[in-house]
């Protein structure tokens, strides 16, 4: 069976992620990428495979059957998905929840009108954790949900960090409150504020002879970001920043607690968690999955944009049907 | 909106949790309960539905969308859903893995030729859990899966205590080693043997004056059912006996330790946990929540025998694509 072409538009820590995990799978090639930089500033780990400016992408229509946009959600992902819908089916990792339906409807418009399938939000959160979050309202519906991050780097919150004055290298982790969770698990469906639910924890090289007091009341007190948390921040060398905190992990807890029964008296708890030692690789692998979903979804006529709610989870394994209910079910 | 008319087949622990799932769902009704027994000794909770005799179930054809069969795997349902397929659109819990493959086979040749559609294995194992190892292993295709389960009651095997000689009253609570679990939460895909990963601790009334050394060694021994097993035997009252071993409590832990990255040295961890108070009313609510899913699957016009793997998310659900991808993706 001829493999699954699958293209990259981006190559940062998410781009990279993609091509390792079409590296774990066999019936999937890298067949181009396309990059926004200088293409010959660009050093793929995968042998012959040719790095394209974005522009010439629409030369390239016959080679790909899948292209794999890994922009960001704030201002690239918002142009280029429902842009390449047009020549493409794609996939994204659109993550800012409150501006996904409109996102939806401008890359449903462009897939339809040029006959594409495109597949937005996936990745973890949205997406594994979304899935969860429907299965698990759909069984249990008087329940309560809640999600919890991390331990994991938060991205938007480190770059916050590194805005500060005096600060020289930042990290910030996400913590979920062990206690807030425990709770969630005795099925006693509490209220829990922002506080109550995460921590942040920041590690921080000042520039030399700044002033760490001021640098932490300005961390701590940052609004939106930190002011609703409870925050430690920690000064450490630079050794130690390169030494400890060089990667990126992440992960986090999606939880129901729901009642059944005469009287809807019995408890029934639904957990699902993820422990990332790599985000970005781990959200390649998400999406790779999902391409295998598109080329099979595309090939019985399917166009316009979906979600991980709209693939049937057959459509994701490389198994047969017959192979699946043998092994798995 | 019509409500989905849902009858149930076998009024047992599971038909009673069905009913009780109906109740939550606001766009489902209870239109009829079918049995062997005789239908004036069926009481139900819910008023004004009609209890008939299985073999009057075909004159209902018009007034039930979905038939929830809730019979054992073991003679029960490979008869009753192939034969029960030809009149209804069905759903049953079939669990005996091994012969999935036949009785998918049986039903979705009923199913097709009647122009039905049919659901088996739903439930949470096979059922949730198998869906938790198609994402788990599509995604991280390099790794290696855990299934525990428990703390829960397993009916097989109390069942087996129950018939040793001197037993008057018998439970088994199948049991995860939490030592195996927390060694493959740790990243290191270990091989566990069966008696690693599971014990099974047994709670006895014995008939006055029984041997109870002669009980708990023959419960011990029993070939498949305890000698694979670290087994322990509790000798209880009666009085104890009905105070706290009287629910059907259930639950487990799918486990999905995966690599990945460059040179797959990254440690990925997907861990999908259930902890049911009651087992037959968990199951039931999974079995309407796909009644829902098959309505609408049925409306698209699809027919023949489905699992779990080729209903997509978004059928599950009370709420539009709209409100899903608003509020849950």
């Amino acid at each position: 069976m001829a493999k699954t072409r699958i293209a990259i538009a981006g190559y940062g820590n998410l781009g990279r992620g993609v091509e390792l995990a079409i590296k774990q799978n066999s019936d999937m090639e890298l067949a181009a990428v396309f990059t926004r930089r200088d293409p010959s500033s660009v050093k793929l780990l995968t042998e012959g495979v040719k790095v394209l400016k974005l522009d010439d992408a629409k030369d390239m229509q016959d080679e790909i059957d899948v292209l794999i946009i890994c922009g960001g959600s704030a201002t690239d992902l918002p142009e280029q998905t429902p842009a390449l819908a047009k020549l493409f089916n794609v996939i994204d990792s659109f993550d800012t929840h409150a501006r996904i339906p409109e996102h939806f409807a401008n890359v449903d418009k462009a897939a339809k009108e040029s006959g594409h399938i495109a597949m937005i939000s996936l990745g973890w959160d949205p997406g594994l954790f979304s899935l969860n979050r429907l299965y698990a309202e759909s069984i249990l519906p008087n329940g309560k949900s809640y999600t919890f991050w991390g331990k994991g780097v938060s991205q938007g919150h480190s770059d916050a960090i590194r805005r500060v004055e005096g600060v020289k290298r930042g990290i910030q982790y996400t913590c979920p409150v062990e206690a807030a969770m425990d709770v969630v698990r005795s099925g006693s469906q509490p209220e829990l504020s922002t506080r109550d639910k995460h921590t942040r924890e920041c590690f921080v090289v000042a520039e030399e002879g700044a002033d760490k007091a001021k640098i932490e009341a300005e961390i701590k007190g940052m609004k939106n970001y930190f002011d609703q948390y409870d925050t430690t921040v920690n000064f450490i060398t630079e050794e130690e920043f390169d030494a400890v905190h060089n990667k990126m992990p992440h992960g986090g807890f999606v939880m129901r607690s729901g009642m059944t029964g005469d009287g809807e008296k019995t408890h029934q708890m639904i957990e699902y968690s993820l422990k990332l030692e790599s985000n970005p690789e781990f959200t390649g692998s998400v999406l790779v999955c999902y391409a295998r979903a598109m080329a099979r979804m595309k090939s019985e006529g399917m166009t316009g944009c979906k979600t991980a709610f709209d693939v049937a989870p057959a459509y994701l394994s490389p198994l047969s049907a017959d192979e699946l209910r043998a092994s798995m079910l």
